[in-house]
């Protein structure tokens, strides 16, 4: 056996390539990364454009803080507005929708090709940034938006653009799935799991877009509007958090052999006269058996139905500044390599212009606890209110409730896990459920998916 | 609630788009559902590209054939070198290496973008294709050769062209999966499970480039090239199949809570002077707590290990007729756009040059099974073996077999597994067992991975 170690090929020498000037907008945890990337892989990366990024300017709102040494100094600026004018490609990690939305289109206005991370911003006006993109012949770019490190942007784009999707099912917030798998490790409540999901940094201070749903609401605005070409706005998406999941809820679900995660789905609906298309996102019992009850901690995972293809799932980092890095980088050298060879990457497909549905017309399978009167015929009672709504039942667990107080009223807590029905009619069923005094309150109302 | 549902939106009319010449080489099981794909979806399809997909001819060895309603008989033709010269686009999924490589370098030569799912000819003459994509300024695209339907070429190539992938592992072929799934289902061996797998569809009748790992090996090298941009040939893939894998050693398996999957591993290795690359392909033992140990009948799975990504994992229909189309579709897409909008898809990238490293310079874990004399000090004369060649053991499990003849030797059954050493290491220990007496005979030699 021959020890003898071949010379490592040398470095492949980029300097003769032509350059391209790169902005980069924010200098936080992503942006660091990025600059990380470009200036170790910088060879690499220039062999697979066929021209070297030459990164112009970072800009940030201090320049007076150290951001470590990929971030330079000499090239940190305050005056975005004049560093994406004189731009090839412009890498927006800054977030937010001002100044984020008026840079871009500069951007674009000038002739640079956009990548950017910025769901918030793509859900609420990516109209007029698709339409900047197509006006000025640019790429506009956000694989990091959805799902971060995993493929998923490109794959539902390009890969499945010959096929027909039908559904797109997945956990695409990692905080929220991290506060929910260890509420669900652990028995504790959210505020409890959600405290230490800060301590540890998976959690911001302020935590509500992440977890009333918002950020995962957006992504869900994007899939779909890539999925079934048409455009989806965030408003049409439901959207429900996981504020009020409680330590009952995980463990009723447990005895029922189901797992709550928070979820977005996004999907055709097939109807007499045609199709609609529905949006949402909202924590729901999945059966244990599920791939996706299984994905643990702040990881991402999405399934995709399609016609032909059948079911696909992807699994990876959802978040954090190397996984975010790589997502953009990739979306970096694509419209770097459309710069050097011409051609445009994909724009807005929007020819098939479907209409959402609106919640209450879909059907869903329920999971509601209530809590009541301890007496004869209640059950028949609560029975009877569903089934006068076309809500048939699957299983009931009944409790009884010890009060603490002598000579109070006797308590029963009910678990009701219900086959598919109209949502108007759950709603209906609460409403009624709301002024009988035989229940004393609702507790929780969760969807059942996955089966 | 209102229940009016919306007029369907009228099928968007495509007739006033540019027509696409489209040829298609094959009229099997993936040709057909190409062919079904292109007919039912072509409206969308042509408001997807921007130009409409003519399907002007279809190559068939058998013009006479009933093919079905999606391949009319007036399409059918057996001069495919007449039907590729008058092509913008040729989709080929006949297989083989002749005539496929000749009329696809024809189409090439004649101006026509290619779209194949033939990994045996990409992996025995990918070179030749890529040269003549690049000579003819055409676009070459194969997401359909490795894993079917899941979007794995792309993110590869694309997505994660912007970090630095480390290791690809996967299960890439669906017939031995199938047949090591149902092995480890009934206990099973070998033959059974083949013949069974054959009476179902899932091996086809001379199951030869499944069930020696050539098809793995073929994707294992396209993988290795496009991941480490360098060009990784066939004959630089470590191959073996799983033909010797033995109802004993899936019992082994599972005693140590292992599975046996056959794996595509593709991998970076850092040395001290620099970095090789290692593409193999033979049935391992895995936790069967990994991911890819619950992935069960034809499935793919595949796990990328990036710098900046971190883990992925893609999973989905590696094969079919419906699944394989979609993934043609989705490259015939992008071609056209190509096409339409100008620009070329991405081209062979191998500036990085790294060499194969032998697999004899390779560290594995073993799972090694021996039957030998039953008598005192035998334990010892193996155990001294291996260390002698520095390989140190895990764990050991023997088994007293009871032999049918009296007055014959009392034999063992010793299964031993190691921790990393170097594969020459293993082989000269294997050798010395051969040449002694003691070891009657080396009844599996298998690796550990996934720890």
């Amino acid at each position: 056996m021959s020890q003898t170690v071949p010379q490592p090929p040398a470095s492949p020498d980029s300097s003769s390539l032509p350059a391209l000037r790169v902005a980069v907008l924010g200098a936080g945890t992503v942006g660091t990364e990025v600059l990380r990337l470009i200036a170790q892989q910088g060879d690499e990366l220039a062999h697979r454009i066929g021209a070297r990024l030459e990164v112009t300017g970072v800009a940030v709102r201090d320049r007076t803080k150290d951001r470590g040494e990929h971030v330079p100094a000499a090239l940190l600026t305050d005056d975005p507005s004049a560093l994406v004018r004189e731009a090839d490609l412009v890498i927006e990690v800054m977030g937010g929708i001002e100044p984020a939305r008026a840079l871009l289109l500069e951007a674009m206005e000038h002739g640079a090709s956009v990548v950017t991370a910025n769901k918030a911003l793509l859900a609420q006006d990516g109209a007029s940034l698709y339409e900047a993109a197509d006006v000025h012949g640019v790429d506009l770019s956000f694989e990091a938006a959805v799902a971060g490190a995993i493929p998923l942007v490109r794959p539902v784009r390009e890969s499945l653009a010959g096929d027909r999707i039908q559904r797109v099912m997945g956990i695409v917030n990692g905080t929220t799935n991290y506060i929910l798998d260890a509420m669900t490790r652990t028995s504790a409540d959210f505020g409890d799991a959600l405290a230490s999901a800060q301590e540890l940094g998976y959690a911001e201070a302020d935590p509500t877009a992440d977890v009333e749903g918002h950020d995962a609401a957006a992504k869900a605005s994007i899939l779909a509007s890539l999925a079934f070409h048409s455009r989806v706005r965030l408003a049409d998406v439901h959207c429900e958090g996981i504020t009020s999941v409680s330590a009952q809820d995980i463990a009723a679900a447990g005895r029922m052999g189901r797992t709550i995660k928070l979820l977005s789905i996004v999907e055709r609906v097939e109807e007499e006269n045609g199709e609609r298309i529905s949006a949402r996102v909202y924590p729901a019992l999945i059966p244990d058996s599920h791939p996706l009850a299984s994905v643990s901690e702040a990881y991402n995972a999405v399934f995709i139905e399609a016609e032909a293809a059948g079911s696909l799932m992807f699994y990876g980092q959802g978040a954090g500044g190397a996984p975010t890095a790589s997502a953009i980088l990739g979306d970096v050298v694509s419209a770097a390599r459309s710069r050097v060879h011409g051609g445009v990457g994909p724009r807005e497909s929007r020819y098939a212009e479907l209409e959402s549905i609106p919640l209450e017309e879909l059907r869903s399978a329920f999971y509601i606890s209530l809590t009541v009167q301890d007496r004869p015929g209640v059950l028949a009672e609560i029975a009877g209110t569903l089934s006068g709504y076309g809500i048939s039942i699957s299983t009931i667990h009944q409790e009884l409730l010890h009060s603490r107080e002598e000579g109070s009223q006797a308590l029963a807590h009910i678990g009701i896990s219900t086959h598919r029905a109209l949502e108007s009619a759950m709603t209906a069923s609460l409403d009624m459920f709301s002024s009988t005094a035989t229940v004393l309150s609702i507790d929780s109302v969760l969807r059942i998916e996955g089966d």
